[in-house]
């Protein structure tokens, strides 16, 4: 491959902090005015709270008097003023894409970007595409579904304006991806870690080693995954690729601003694209400093169609300013993203987030990477289950001995990590479901009570 | 909606045949050169052919000199050069985009598209949506698959460029489709004219009034369907739309340039971006008079990744230079394309089309849309059934009669218009498969012979 600058935009990315700074506080003055003249719904927002645009004179003043959105107040605002909500833009709007989220939680909002943003999303996503090491001359795989979902066209958009060859497939019809993938030569491969790991099982089943493809990298988005640290071994072990981790949330295209340079060590936050804030997960006004985890509260510094300020994702991270050897100034998220708060579960008064568990039992050996949580009502207590299968590279003389081993050991390594006692199901290889696309890995069966 | 120009390329969409086919002429010229001095797949077949460019100083020659090409040879000379065959482009290539065939007969051929020809093709495809009424302003759903298949990408990169807004929804999840398409109010679909009417009978599932949607016009792709006059009333007053006819075929990407206009007299063939003929079946270097029905031979003008030159789709037509009423002065094929000379099937001797069959069924009052024909062989003789639904909203007092009469009904307008007598099965509405994409119709069980 030829050689290559080492950044999509030097200047941009290597500048000091203190430079980087005094341009992104005229970007937040000028966009709260923005929203505040233009978009009825951030100016309800902003008197109900007493908050106006002038009072923010620094950075530290935006997060401590600026009141956050929530996904919550998109969905009524659409309801109230359809379709795309009083937060689309100033005038008449001319929208380039419509998209939406991906509705797991009832009617999915709407996404309408204008033909100038879409045109500026591009570039970010290029910049954050070429931050993980894809090149021109690489073919790239987009094994992700084209519908309303932002993160296939999200990464098309990247990767065409980067200047790579880009295989849209989609997500589906896997042994034909995985046929094709070694037929064009694929080079690097972008999709959900659950997906790519059916893959892996997939090409496994026809009798290729993953581990000799042509992919020479992987992005992962749509799921926290792939900072996990078994997951990312299972994924760079088994297809034989550098993985690399990338994404903060629909809301927020260009989603590509945490992405993680060629040393992996956690994402950079492009701050001067998407200003991303921890904050406390009791006061959204106070920041935390490095090192303490919080909830990530992201703004769209330059989007003039919906853009987002101060929203709340529900994503938990914790942020450092130590310098990077990439030689970027971008703060980053040592473990990226750990999971929504949202996906939070509470068993019997512990907290434990799916992604520990996954982590859990990533460690045990003779654990493949699917796994399913049941959380029941038994009385007045919870049951919490967590069903995995047997390693498919296991192959025991004595099933039924070798899964009663593993049981105990999974059942002492959760306790251990999340101090919970689950029970444990061993199933066979390829016994639960596989998605295609995000990973559904938590069914809750308790009854709801509402205080 | 704001006043727009009649034409995409006002100069270019009107001006005299001899004007234009001088221009058409020296580009025939340059690519046979460029093909024969750069891509080996050409020069080997010219060679062997006796045939060189130079011999070309006539359009007439054109047709009379140059050796046609076939999905089968492109499918050899990608197995022999993989993985995009030696008619991808001359030196290294940039390519933007990697495609395929649908790959229904067997293992898909590779679409490789430069960065150049893919900037060229949305120009193209803007040309021929405009053609077909789309407007800057409209909302524009694609209800079409987004994976190796071309025909979405076509679409969605023409509207792109043509400046509607663009809802590339897929195909799938009908219901979540139908509630969108109310919800972002789109005023154009383009589809398969298969996956058309699945949704419009999902839509009265779901006890909405398909006649009332916000939609204003409907593009039709993929498949010849829209240009049977029964298909093309089903979805006009079905979903109370104008309906429009388009494509060519993928290989030819910008594979639009088969576009009915405004006044719907079948679809004009833009003969400088595509060159179009209709040769004789059984003599592919013969021209056919106007009005004369043949196979079509398409050849791009000016891609230069993987051009096609003269190659031999398969689809059959004819062809008129009568001047339309819109001012275009491309010709016309004035009942679109009818199908695929590999789609014919032999019956007891006789040839019959798929779609003629449908003409015929949608002509019968009482008859569904969806149907199939399945083929078996008893003793030495073909059995040939149609299997057809009773239309929903017909909800006869007695079905066991009614179903009786529709098949005594259908046999005769069968035998009448084919001259095959097949047996007829008419199901319960909603009996049959739906497609998301192209429909398979036909189902052949006879065991095949190779001489």
């Amino acid at each position: 491959m030829a050689e290559h600058s080492a950044y999509w935009n030097a200047g941009k990315e290597t500048r000091s902090r203190e430079e980087r700074e005094i341009e992104i506080l005229a970007l937040m003055q000028q966009q709260l005015r923005y929203a505040y003249e233009h978009l009825p719904f951030y100016r309800r927002h902003y008197d109900r709270a007493g908050f106006s645009p002038d009072k923010v004179t620094s950075i530290a003043s935006f997060t401590e008097l600026v009141p956050i959105i929530t996904k919550q107040m998109l969905r009524e605002d659409q309801a109230e003023n359809p379709p795309f909500g009083s937060y689309l833009g100033s005038g008449p709007v001319d929208i380039c894409r419509i998209h939406g989220s991906s509705g797991t939680s009832g009617k999915p909002t709407l996404y309408a970007i204008s033909r100038e943003d879409w045109d500026y999303i591009s570039d970010v996503m290029a910049q954050a595409f070429y931050t993980s090491g894809v090149r021109p001359g690489d073919v790239v795989q987009l094994a992700t579904v084209f519908s309303l979902f932002m993160g296939g066209w999200g990464s098309l958009l990247g990767i065409e304006r980067l200047g790579a060859t880009a295989f849209p497939i989609g997500a589906g019809e896997t042994e034909r991806q995985i046929e094709l993938m070694w037929r064009v030569k694929s080079t690097v491969l972008i999709t959900t870690p659950s997906y790519a790991l059916h893959m892996l099982e997939t090409a496994r089943s026809m009798g290729l080693d993953p581990s000799t493809s042509p992919l020479r990298l992987g992005i992962f988005i749509g799921e926290p995954g792939s900072s996990i640290p078994g997951t990312r071994q299972a994924l760079e072990a088994g297809w034989g690729i550098v993985v690399r981790d990338m994404a903060t949330t629909s809301e927020m295209t260009p989603w590509g601003t945490n992405a993680e340079c060629e040393l992996g060590h956690g994402v950079h936050v492009m701050q001067d694209e998407v200003w991303t804030e921890v904050v406390a997960k009791d006061n959204s006004n106070r920041a935390l400093p490095d090192g303490e985890s919080g909830a990530l509260v992201y703004t769209h510094l330059r989007r003039r169609s919906q853009p987002m300020i101060r929203f709340y994702s529900g994503d938990e991270s914790h942020m450092t300013h130590e310098p990077c050897g990439c030689g970027r100034t971008y703060p980053r998220l040592p473990m990226g993203v750990y999971g929504r708060l949202d996906d939070m579960l509470l068993i019997r008064g512990a907290n434990v987030y799916p992604s520990q568990v996954q982590r859990s039992l990533l460690s045990v050996p003779g654990t493949g990477v699917e796994f399913k949580i049941v959380l029941e009502r038994q009385g007045a207590l919870d049951k919490a289950t967590v069903r995995v299968e047997r390693d498919p590279a296991a192959k025991p003389d004595n099933p039924a001995e070798f899964d009663g081993e593993l049981m105990n050991r999974i059942k002492r390594k959760l306790k251990n990590d999340t101090n919970i006692n689950f029970e444990i199901e061993v199933l066979p290889p390829n016994s639960l479901e596989r998605a295609i696309s995000k990973a559904k890995r938590v069914d809750d069966r308790r009854p709801r009570f509402r205080p």
